[in-house]
């Protein structure tokens, strides 16, 4: 005899989530149970709508209630430059910098054979189309410094070159504010090797 | 510009869990739109039976779907022996002990005036009641050990005194399987005081 059958299923249910484990999902519905019955249902009514509604952008891939995600359909974004990204998280830091115009091309992970990951469950052979119909001018790879995202950043500077499309990567050195003495050994030697002519 | 709004409201419906700021509660919704959507949708349908099915038990105010609690509606439960205990939790771990074969009180809390938390949002006038009513012969006190926890015990304790009930507590002691180096002193105080005869 353990709990009532229904508080036992949202147990269960909560530990699909990434980092719950059984004492955490405990833990989450008691807390709804005791004190959040309102924003129990304001979570569920969330999870429905999203699972349902929420699909890919048809022409970067990011998640998109419509055709295209909002970045793609603004208008005000210049459509000929394109950044390269490993996931929608990545969008939110270039939009959160405030720095970039251009548009996005999120590859929803990144080139990886062992784990079954090639380039076509990336979208890179619909990239390659339209890399191909000329509307992209600069290519900005903003991949990850792992093995598998330089293996990806290669991939797409090969498609970009055969296509004659300039690609740019973002810059890789010391972070801003960052104390030297805290930055490791690789990052400093990338630093070094990217220096440039200071100007007052 | 951020997500999807759809995305976005899931993210942000998931840091009303305990222990989820707003990078998990990203993590969390990424990992259900990416590869968990009917895990997400069974998490949704959880949810909502949760929140309007499960109400407390009339007679020991742990969850329940009915009005009595499966505990409560097992006839084959001793009713005249009640144990005293916090959480919900607390009555799973009995449970699961095995070794326990009465009914339970859960007070769903511990005494805590700073806190607004009296006697009554304990239910302990609703146990007053059933302890004048003579049904229950023993009271086992299993609340926890510190200042709420001990301070709720010695408000019970009154309380079955009045109406003449004889009260136990749990033995305090040292843990089984526990090394006794690890085993802090005020634990291995209270195991000395709680020395009894050794019998083979």
């Amino acid at each position: 005899m353990k709990h009532a059958p229904l508080v036992d299923q949202l147990i269960h249910a909560f530990t699909c989530l990434p980092g719950v484990g059984p004492r955490s999902a405990q833990r989450m519905a008691y807390s709804l149970l005791d004190r959040g019955r309102e924003e129990g249902r304001r979570l569920g009514n969330a999870l429905h709508a999203a699972m349902d509604g929420v699909q890919h952008c048809q022409r970067c891939r990011n998640y998109a209630e419509e055709e295209l995600c909002p970045v793609c359909s603004d208008a005000r974004r210049d459509s000929t430059l394109v950044c390269i990204v490993a996931t929608p998280a990545d969008v939110l830091a270039f939009e959160q910098s405030g720095e970039y115009r251009g548009q996005y091309f999120v590859l929803m992970g990144e080139l990886s054979p062992l784990d079954g990951i090639g380039p076509r469950e990336l979208g890179l052979d619909v990239l390659e189309q339209r890399l191909k119909q000329g509307e992209i001018n600069e290519l900005i790879l903003a991949t990850g410094t792992t093995v598998e995202g330089e293996a990806t950043a290669h991939y797409v500077l090969d498609l970009a070159q055969e296509a004659g499309i300039t690609v740019s990567r973002i810059a890789q050195g010391v972070p801003m504010g960052g104390d030297l003495e805290f930055v490791d050994g690789a990052t400093l030697a990338q630093a070094l090797r990217g220096r440039r002519p200071f100007e007052s």
